[in-house]
This record gives structure tokens, sequence and C-alpha cells, in this order.
């Protein structure tokens, strides 16, 4: 009887870690982390941190070497080849741990919130997969900013960057936010009247806030992501869009 | 110099809580609880749960009546009046404790998730808001049916029971998340080819999962609403509607 437990780490701040969290990890068999250099370093290295600081017994760690991600036109079969690859590789690695029943995966932010580790995981057969849920980059954003994500018993859609590119400002919607943004999705709509919250590396010691009406920090948002991103060696960023009133 | 902090307590699973809360709420010079009897007792029990286990130093506590919510015809006026008074009690409230400077509010869930905490914060003078993220309802309710929020790189859009009874199901939407629901907003909409996942109490001892196609267990949501909401004496539930694949 082998249980899976997919557990959200908030987006870098090892305090926003919950108490659910840190109990899951200590009670593991065997902790998967993907191994460092195999991904972007500093996340890798996060959840080694939260390990060092949580972990109130020693509990084995498998790292593993995530699978790249093949470019291929076929957005969604690349998808699919990529979830059935990690999948494979924590199979391996769970055989190569006979014994262990509780198998921990340390997930960035909420592992709900356009995150894979849901598909992989359904594809192990006979493991009973729980949540624990996690901040999301989202929670760690508003927070930062001081800033309600809904205004006024008010709808909010939360899309991608490609999304937004693509189909523009939805219908009727007040409040967008945007996460997976390849950079400045928000160039791609009429910034009249919109006030846009940003924020990159948000609950990190990099954090970077700028917010204001958009046709006016639109450009500072651009270039400062440019600047950070080349400072790092790779940015996360999102960002809250507000059409009219601020309330 | 007064600093109010707004810390989000998860909803009622005190293993939400993060490290960061426990830390803001043990450096507070003082807490503001609402006073057991003012608001559903469950809620007020929690945040004295919470503050039982996770304080590890004595931090002076004020509880205060919750002012009552005019019924009137002016929605927004009503609650715009609402606001106000809690923010008058709180000034008053922390006028009385000469010297406290950190101050500390519990927030159920997430501060920035349809909750007014923020609009008050900004009622009062000379202070500063401070945010702390927590795990909202939609992550407990997410977590528990353990299922993605969004499809593969699909929009979600969070809303209330009012505004999918008014307006219908939004165009382009394919995941839809309710909150604030007085009772079976889903009823107003086509169930064909309509999945729900619905909890109740979602992260509490109580908590209640359903979930099926909308057509068929429509009614068994509604009937297990009423039955609970006159045992536990109150009801707060939350759930996700899904249109065509289960991605
Ligand atoms: C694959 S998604 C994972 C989201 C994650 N599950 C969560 O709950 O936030 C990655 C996207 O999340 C956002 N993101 C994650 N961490 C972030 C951070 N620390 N700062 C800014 N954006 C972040 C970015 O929009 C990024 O493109
Ligand atoms: C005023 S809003 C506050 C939301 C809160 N800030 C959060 O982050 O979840 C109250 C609504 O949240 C949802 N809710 C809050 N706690 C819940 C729980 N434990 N179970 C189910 N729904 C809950 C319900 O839809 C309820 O009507």
């Amino acid at each position: 009887m082998t249980t899976l437990f997919l557990i959200g780490i908030g987006t870098g701040n090892p305090d926003h870690v919950t108490g659910q969290a840190i109990g899951a990890l200590n009670a593991a068999d065997l902790i998967l982390i993907p191994r460092k250099g195999s991904t972007k370093s500093d996340l890798a290295e996060v959840r080694e941190l939260i390990l060092a600081r949580v972990l109130a017994r020693p509990v084995p760690v498998a790292a593993y070497d995530v699978p790249t991600r093949a470019e291929q036109d076929d957005y969604l079969g690349a998808v699919n080849d990529w979830h059935d690859a990690i999948a494979k590789v924590w199979a391996e690695t769970i055989a190569a741990h006979p014994g262990a029943q509780r198998i921990a995966v340390m997930v960035w932010g909420d592992p709900s919130l356009y995150d894979s580790t849901l598909r992989m995981a359904a594809r192990l057969p006979g493991v009973t997969v729980r949540v624990i849920p996690g901040i999301t980059s989202l929670q760690a954003l508003t927070a930062a900013h001081a800033i309600p994500l809904n205004t006024l018993a008010a709808p909010v859609t939360i899309t991608t960057g490609r999304n937004l590119r693509d189909h523009g400002w939805p219908e009727g919607a007040t409040t967008l936010a945007v996460m997976l943004d390849k950079g400045g999705a928000f160039t791609a709509i009429d910034p009249a009247g919109v006030t846009i919250w940003w924020g990159a590396y948000v609950g990190m010691p990099e954090e970077c806030l700028i917010h204001g009406p958009l046709a006016e920090v639109s450009d500072q948002i651009l270039a400062t992501r440019t600047r950070l991103r080349v400072e790092h060696g790779w940015i996360m960023d999102i960002y809250l869009l507000r059409r009219g009133g601020d309330v």
C-alpha cells in the first residue's frame, strides 16, 4: 500500500510552509526531490533549505533527474510525454526503495495551481494520492502588495500569459491574475483604465514589486524583468490586472 | 508607529497555519479577536484553538464585539457602513492598549480572497498594513478532492453564488470556483457535461465532500447541505464546476 503525498511548499519563502506540510515530510519514508542542476538551481536549493529546517528525524531523500521536455509542435503531446517520463522516473525511484510506503514529493506553491504533479501521480498504478495545500505565488503576490484579489463580491479570472496574448481580456472580467507569462503578455491589451500589480520572485529574498497604471509602468516592468532575468539567470513573475475602480 | 498584521489562518485546520503566521502572532503586542457568540461560534473557537497551540509567550488578546451588518436594500451601502463600524471598534480597542505597536488580526483563509479585512484596515489612519498569506478554502477543497484547480494551461474563474445565479456560466470558462453561495446556485445552470466537486467545512473535522456529474449529484448536495446546516447550526461550502473533459 503506497501513498504519495504531494506537499505544497509555497513559492520560495520557507516561512510559508504549513504545519501539515512539516508533519507529512517528517512522517515520510522517502522524499523525492529533483536533482540539483537538473532544474533552475535556486528552486532546487529551496527544497533542501526547507528540509534542513523542518526535518526533526532523518528521512531518506532520493534525488531524481528531471527528464527534459521535448520542444515539439504538438504542445499537448509533448506535455503528455513529459508527464509519462517523470512518472516513470518516480516509479523506478520508489521501486529502488522497497518498504517505503509513504512517499513525499515537494510541490512548488500549491499542487492545484498550474502544476502537473497531480497528473503525473495519476499515472502511477496502485498508489493513493494525498494533497497538502501550500501558499501559491498568487497569494504571495497579493500579500506583498497588501491588496485584495477580488473587488467587492466580483469574480476573478486566473489565466496564463499565453491565453492573454491569444484571446485578450476575457469578456466581463474586472480582475485578471496572470501566471506562466514568458514576458510582457500585458502589452497585448489596451492599457486604458487598467492597473497592474506585478511581482517577480515573490516571497523570495530577490522579491521585486512594481505597481501602477499599466500605461505608466509597462515599460518599467519590461525593462526590470529583462535586467533581473540576466542578473539571476532565471525569472518567475506573476501579476494582477484590474480594470476600473480599485475597490 | 502602528503596524497591523492581517494574518491568514486557513479555514479551520490548525495544521494549515504557516510558520510566518505563527511568528507574527508571537511577535504581536496585541491580538484582536471577535468575541465568542458575536459570530459563528465554531469559527471563534478555531481562533482560540490556534492561539492556544502556537503562542510560545503570553500575548495580550482583546476580544471585540463584531457589529451586526444592517439588512438594507442598498447592498454596497450596508457593506460600507459595516466596514466603517468594524474599523471603529478596532481603532477603539487599539487606543485602549497604549504602547501596542504590533497589532495582529487573524483572518479566515487568506486575507486576499472575498474578505473585507484589508478594506477595514485601510480605514485606520496612520497604520501600516502587512499581509501574511493563509491557505484558502479553495485550496482546502482541491486538496481534499486531490484535483487540480485548472485543466492544462486553461483559465479558472473564481466567483460567488450570486454572480452565478445572476449572470450564468461566464463566456468561455472551463472551470468555475464558487464561493459565498447561500445555497444551490449551481441549480441555475444547465448541468449537461458539468462535473462538480463540492465541499462543506473543508479542512475541519466536520468536512463533507461530494463529487460527480452535476446532473446526478445536484439533489444529493442540496439535501446534504440542508441536513448539515441544521445539524451544526451553520454551514460554509464551496465548489468547483468543470465543463467538458476532466484533464
Ligand atoms: C508552473 S506554475 C506553478 C505555480 C505554483 N504551483 C503556485 O502555486 O504558485 C509557475 C508560474 O507560477 C508563478 N510563480 C511561481 N513562483 C513564483 C514566484 N516566487 N514569484 C513569481 N511568480 C511565481 C509564475 O507565474 C510562474 O510562471
Ligand atoms: C467571506 S468568504 C472568506 C474566504 C476566505 N478568505 C478564504 O480564503 O477561503 C467565505 C466563503 O468562503 C468559503 N469557505 C470558507 N471557509 C470554508 C470552509 N471551511 N469550508 C467550505 N467553504 C469555506 C465559503 O464559500 C464561504 O461562503
